[in-house]
């Protein structure tokens, strides 16, 4: 039977990891343990031991096996408190023969003085090239970019460059795309991948010769990682080079970095939606403050915004008061119009971060959204008509002598409401975007609240229109 | 100046294609006009054009850009829309060409009658490909694979190797990783990269000696395409091979294809959490009735569910006729109650989604949401105490005589709805899960409606302890 390393069994790793420490407390032993392990493997066990004890264990394992776990960028939050623990003189070497990212990736979570402590014992030409990747925000090209590519002069042969890859390969983060440059200006002019040097007929020929002769594909320093994540994948490249104003090539980013970059901007997008602000630590690893301060903003500004359905329901007390069967359909109302809502800005916050519409599409949604709106209106209306004529039927409720007066109150606000919310729904993100803002922090929250402000004036103006004269 | 196809300019593509098309309905004009551009591109302009001109564009563009464009799985949703408009005798080659994860997805698509009618037209060895792989579902590793790779005997020297590659490199769809079978089972044995053939020191080693000796990562036909991505992004693959029980190779998934995956599965999940049935088709493009579908299932649902507090209120109707202030607050006390419920709704998603919980620790997040809801709920009930004493003393509003037993009312309520609503909001993921559902079908509108009726059941029970006697 062959041993498939499914999903399932790779949940397993870590735990056995722990377990092993809790019951010897012996890194030595553990590391052998490890030592068939792959290093995402070793990772995951890094990540899951109490920092003391993961400094101990990177001190015990084998060097060449301690630097590919250490550059997992799975242990992104958690390097930083075991570099710390491990001493300068054990750390120096390791962080040297880090990938230049990774490198970056550490010193970012380091604090002043330590960062200026282990860039002294880094060797210099490490030392320079990070102190060129720290100047760019980690949500960039430039933040997740490594400097090891291969590159060679577009007047090279097709041999001479085999060669060459052949020589240099292992240093690499890639070998796979090879960036040709200008021989006087070094400027980038063409990218080749290996399978065309592999397969090329001739190996005589320039390696400027090869392959897609178009202006290759580059990105800036600056370019958001979300847009270097989404060429990457649309283009389907192996990696993008990052270049400067006169076009020199600055560093490249891989696919595994955007894939890892996807799964944040995907945890961002799903905690903002939930009315939160995003969090980019595991959820057991934040401290209890650190979650309350992410949570408590938004949810005291929404409760802010929310209290204006107080003063909503307080300018309708009258009406309340006389007809206190009103305020039994309230929460049902102003629910439907929130839910309608939510629904419609999850469709328009996916469809505008996967561009299939643009903001000069804003109409073309609200034309749809608008009987969209009316047609599931129409349908939750009828269905709280029915539920009010069947329980006074049947009698389970007494909705008082007026009862179909306050079915049909109830079926038109529903209407109104639940239009009102999918167009409110779905113009957020629009307005967001307009406004500068990521369309995605149109959380399903914020959409239910600016809906239940509105769905009640809706509600309660449907009811004056209806019941006036009788129950009001 | 170095031109740059960043994501501003990448968004032009499809817009000109349309309005040329527009302008003069001619294919053979807008095929000119295309020749220029990247497949992806084009891929892009066939999405946004009609399906009869997109059709008519397909054939006159040159053979070579046609290809490669209509295997772009961007292309999905559109596809068989096309073909059908084609003819079989222009659609046939066209199809045979295609790399056969995208021959799968397109034949997936068409309807029985087509699907007999384009298997009939292909190459017998395409229609036996094809047949094994549409044996599989879309969302598995089987049903996003592709069976163009590269295989050699564990005992051909690396020299014998990379000769091969550059023999059948053109036709594969990747020949980064080769893999290395066992020359008389022919199962697999081994992975190399092409990065350890090129740097290999000798070159007449065999290929089994080279690179990592684990056993090496494989997954199943029938493993989630979500488990795939996993596995591709934590070991940083560049692609996975799928066997049998046999561990006999069927094919590989390789990682632009996961890209693909993941983000459609970002989409199912945003459009879950947002309390919809999930669209794999673009906003624009899927039909209106398809649209109401998707949306009124899970609305009603919620709207049957969210009755209730009909219900509860009808329950309390003699309460809100005595005090009907109490009634001012339901909106603001059950929607704080959901806004928390959603915040520990989207964390758990994401946390068990990213692995970094599981099931078996559901009891460490309800030990950590019930102090953190506790906390949130004081921070609201504060604020919203405050509110009322300040509006009761400037004089914006009275609440009566008893107004600093309501305060005290609407205080405590808050504390016992957001505490309850974060621990419902938490545990809802784990339930889900436990119940065999997938995790992210919590979305925030099913929250909100559980927590809205408990909702008023706390509150209406804090006031009856509070204001009995006085109000009640």
């Amino acid at each position: 039977m062959p041993s498939n390393l499914t999903h399932a069994e790779m949940d397993k790793v870590p735990r056995p990891a722990e377990l092993l420490y809790l019951l010897h407390g012996d890194p030595a032993e553990l590391s052998d343990a490890l030592s068939g392990l792959r290093p995402a493997d070793i990772a995951d066990a890094l990540r899951h031991l109490p920092p003391d004890a993961a400094a101990r264990l990177m001190a015990v394992l084998p060097f060449d096996l301690a630097v590919p776990a250490f550059d997992e960028p799975e242990l992104t939050h958690h390097r930083a408190d075991i570099i710390t623990r491990m001493g300068e003189e054990k750390a120096a070497p390791l962080i040297d023969a880090m990938s230049a990212d990774q490198q970056a990736d550490l010193f970012r979570e380091l604090s002043d003085t330590e960062r200026r402590k282990f860039l002294k014992v880094l060797e210099p030409p490490t030392r320079a090239a990070l102190e060129v990747l720290l100047r760019y925000p980690s949500d960039t090209a430039g933040g997740i970019m490594t400097t090891e590519f291969v590159s060679v002069p577009t007047t090279w042969t097709v041999q001479q460059t085999l060669d060459h890859i052949a020589e240099v390969g292992r240093a690499k983060e890639t070998v796979y795309a090879v960036y040709c440059v200008d021989p006087d200006r070094e400027a980038l002019q063409h990218v080749v991948s290996l399978r065309d040097l592999m397969v090329a007929s001739d190996r005589s020929q320039p390696v400027g010769a090869l392959g897609d002769q178009r202006i290759p594909i580059s990105v800036r320093a600056r370019t958001d990682r979300e847009d270097v994540a989404r060429l990457i994948s649309k283009y389907n490249l192996l990696a993008v080079p990052v270049v400067d104003d006169q076009n020199h090539i600055l560093g490249i980013v891989t696919v595994d970095d955007v894939i890892d970059a996807i799964v944040r901007e995907q945890t961002e997008d799903v905690h903002r939606f939930g009315g939160l602000e995003a969090i980019d630590e595991p959820y057991l690893a934040i401290s209890f403050w650190g979650m309350i301060r992410k949570r408590a903003g938004w949810l005291t500004a929404l409760f802010l915004g929310e209290m204006l359905t107080a003063t909503a329901m307080g300018f309708f007390e009258a009406e309340i008061a006389k007809a206190v069967v009103l305020a039994l359909f309230v929460p049902l109302i102003i629910s439907s119009g929130g839910n309608s809502g939510s629904q419609a800005t999850s469709l328009i916050i996916r469809a505008l971060a996967l561009r299939e519409v643009k903001l000069r599409d804003w109409w073309r949604i609200a034309a749809r959204e608008l009987p969209s709106g009316l047609t599931l209106g129409v349908i939750l209306g009828l269905v709280g008509v029915t539920r009010i004529v069947l329980w006074q039927r049947i009698g389970w409720y007494n909705y008082g002598v007026h009862w179909p007066l306050v079915a049909m109150t109830v079926g038109l606000a529903l209407v109104g409401v639940v239009t009102f919310g999918s167009l409110t729904g779905s113009m957020l993100p629009f307005v967001l975007k307009k406004l500068g803002f990521d369309p995605a922090s149109a959380s399903a929250p914020f959409v239910a609240t600016l809906v239940d402000v509105t769905g009640l004036v809706i509600y309660f103006s449907v009811a004056a229109f209806i019941l006036g004269g009788t129950l009001l």
